[in-house]
């Protein structure tokens, strides 16, 4: 018997998932396992970067979950530091270039797995590439942003003077990952600038929740510009960043990092006509399949997925995802079962003690869709008002109109604000209306809830205003 | 138009919610509202006791959330320190005794709210009254147990000498009161010692988790003793509790507190042959009206629920409860609309940093209803592994033999474990399979959780039980 050959192109997350899951359910005999990846990393952990870079996590390799030996111990021949340049969809082979010896090789596949990723969004705009500017992707992204801190610090102690001390880092973009450098470069001791496209940060949250944001950035000291349009990035007489100009200002900056986004990374995929569908990233089917391709499965940030309120696909970049994906695709390859069935777009963040979640549908979101709706906004705290550390939290949920259909909830606040999201994504996948989460079992005890948890307060209230818009 | 008359019997979370949702939606000219109180206090949270027992709520009112002055400025006739003796069913009307002066009088209703709330169970045990025996299921008792310790400080201090500083302190109840009640006494200097009649402490969890709790209370220094009955009450010579005895052992006392669990206080309504279930809780219909009495409702500790997991009612006293009882009834009462559709059994509390969280049914509660289950326990973190102040946490789930429903879970660790259980609340409420749990779309960051979430990795570890148990 020959064994079956499964080819994984991409190292981390989905890919490497994958890998693993179809190793578990086939020994080597029956299925052989290669792996490509470009990059020095695998199955790495680039939501971490952020803790990486400001300090709470202290070595870059607590970030990798598995290492390229350990896929190897497995029987993944796992080749790393190398390119897929062409994928051969009807030979069923791909061309490789190692990139250390600069060599080109053929490999054939029975079975495919595209685990591309994304890649940054990277404006061009003069000065980009100027030393000093950060993306912070990959752990070598980190890692040289790292080192570009220890040159900018040892630069301004050598200047020691009245009022040198003082380190600019400007950060483009106020998305997750705009908001989590900004926490990172101030635990890092620089003044710290975000220069946002939009009307407020955090433009997954409706606007009037990205004002909670901007406020309590104030109020940690980070200071945020919105509608701020990058135009170019000045440098210094050694070629340094020197400043980043918007259209009405220029803000001085020894370091920028870039925040923008990521797209997904399906150049190599579209070479050969695979399907994308209107935010760039693959479609596949419900078990992961590349849709109209027997033999070729995709995951992880290069594919839009479900959102299942909105019944529309998106493109959503997140381990979490990745994960699953992989899982899924390892399984189904190796002649398991699973489907991923969509998300609910959930999402959480922190900047310092804030604490910042969403589920579902925008306001902007759900016009899109054409869905109409009513929203109930309210305050409330993490723990019983009386108990020690009780801080506030507000909630804001969007309700179908008629219907009472859950469509989205966004959460800003401190202390167990978070993770409640995770009330509504549940409640969103099983198609609740807000009436039935008003009577929803959940934990109480004074260190942990008000007596009525903040997601049941605003539940209560946009009960309210259903009924309410309905009789109007 | 003469006002219709609303009477409450109890001024707790329950009678009170009712009272002022039914004065939210009805004047006094519509409705009179009278409300009966035996004791001192109106709507105040019995279940921040052991916080302000512990010293970390500082001051007894802010445990209560609106005093009597502050009803009756919202036009409820409420009557402090006045104990309802008898209903008259058919003559629509009640007797009340005036504690302070001795008096009685008949006050007639058109409605009527039972909201009598639960009493202590309290062991007829030799000692048991005893000075330095408290419950703490007041607010006086509350301020009794300060007292007694207060006075057990002083007398402790006056017999300065070697040794003779140590307090100790036996917590009767290894519950949700009793493990509380444990840290409270920690706080306050005692040297714990908990006497549980169970094979583990937490007999809302089962014995697996349950032994997880006792190895935490032992590394946080307090004693717990299982298979322990409680047989009496010594006293010493000035007559205050001194130790207390089980069938093997007894234990020196300084104080005592009673945490042995609560009954619904039901004795009114059953001399007037309303209906009480298994448990000696009122039953009612959706609406929350006691079955079988046009004009009489009943909510909070003095009813039985519906388990919607076990199909079967529960008493369960929790304060979350009361007040959504409350909520409802008021609306009913005042020509509104509400329902309680029922309970999945959530439960969280903690002892110092140890969380502990339970919903849907243990082992033995589902054998008890017929149905056939696997189990899947796991061991995480609450947060990445290598996200600073990443603790361990034991997640355990119960899923239906072949349909894979979802039928509790239990979760005991640090750091975000509590609330975590919402997510399996909101799924039991669902009907939702450990398959369907596997894809929910939660909350991912590295501060909050791995990117795989605890109760995502049990419920891949229960599909994988569900199967082999559906091939076995």
């Amino acid at each position: 018997m020959t064994a079956e050959r499964l080819v994984v192109i991409g190292g981390d997350a989905a890919g490497m998932s994958a890998a693993s899951q179809a190793r578990r359910l086939k020994g080597p005999d029956e299925l052989s396992i290669t792996a490509f990846e470009r990059g020095h990393f695998t199955s790495y952990s680039a939501c971490g970067i952020p803790y990486w870079v400001g300090g709470d996590v202290e070595r870059r390799d607590e970030l990798i979950a598995r290492t390229p030996e350990e896929h190897r111990a497995r029987d993944i021949d796992l080749r790393m530091r190398t390119e897929v340049t062409e994928i051969d969809v009807a030979g069923q082979r791909l061309r490789s270039l190692d990139r250390e010896s600069g060599e080109t090789a053929w490999t054939g596949f029975d079975k495919l797995v595209i685990a591309t990723g994304a890649r940054p969004v990277r404006p061009s705009l003069p000065g980009m590439d100027a030393p000093g500017v950060h993306g912070v992707q990959t752990l070598d992204d980190g890692q040289a942003l790292l080192d570009s801190l220890d040159r900018v610090g040892a630069v301004r102690a050598d200047r020691a003077g009245p009022g040198s001390g003082v380190r600019r880092a400007v950060v483009v973009g106020a998305g997750y990952i705009g908001v989590e450098m900004a926490e990172a470069m101030l635990k890092r001791g620089f003044e710290v600038t975000v220069l946002n496209r939009g009307e407020q940060p955090m433009a997954t949250l409706d606007p009037d929740m990205g004002r909670l944001v901007h406020d309590a950035m104030d109020a940690l000291g980070i200071t945020t510009v919105n509608r701020a349009e990058v135009t170019a990035i000045r440098t210094g007489p050694e070629g340094r960043v020197s400043a980043v100009e918007t259209a009405d200002s220029s803000y001085p900056a020894d370091v920028v990092v870039l925040g923008i986004g990521v797209e997904p990374e399906t150049a190599l995929a579209r070479a050969v006509g695979l399907p994308v569908g209107p935010h760039g990233g693959l479609l596949t089917d419900l078990s992961m399949r590349v849709a109209g391709h027997e033999n070729i499965w995709a995951g992880g940030d290069c594919v839009e997925v479900l959102d299942l309120v909105a019944g529309r696909t998106r493109h959503i970049a997140l381990g979490t995802h990745a994960n699953k994906h992989g899982q899924i695709i390892g399984s189904n390859v190796a002649g398991g079962y699973g489907t991923f069935p969509g998300v609910v777009g959930t999402a959480v963040s922190k900047v310092c003690d804030l604490e910042i979640a969403r589920t579902g549908l925008r306001e902007k979101d759900a016009r899109a869709v054409g869905l109409r709706f009513v929203t109930a906004t309210i305050e409330s705290t993490g723990r019983a008002g009386y108990y020690p550390g009780a801080r506030p939290m507000t909630v804001k949920m969007l309700a179908e109109y008629r219907s009472g259909r859950l469509l989205g909830v966004q959460i800003v606040g401190r202390d167990g604000a978070a993770k409640r999201v995770d009330i509504a994504a549940v409640a969103l996948t099983a198609g609740m209306t807000v009436e039935r989460m008003t009577s929803l079992d959940l934990g109480y005890a004074p260190p942990f809830s008000p007596v009525w948890d903040p997601v049941l307060v605003a539940a209560r209230k946009a009960v309210t205003a259903v009924r309410e818009a309905g009789t109007a």
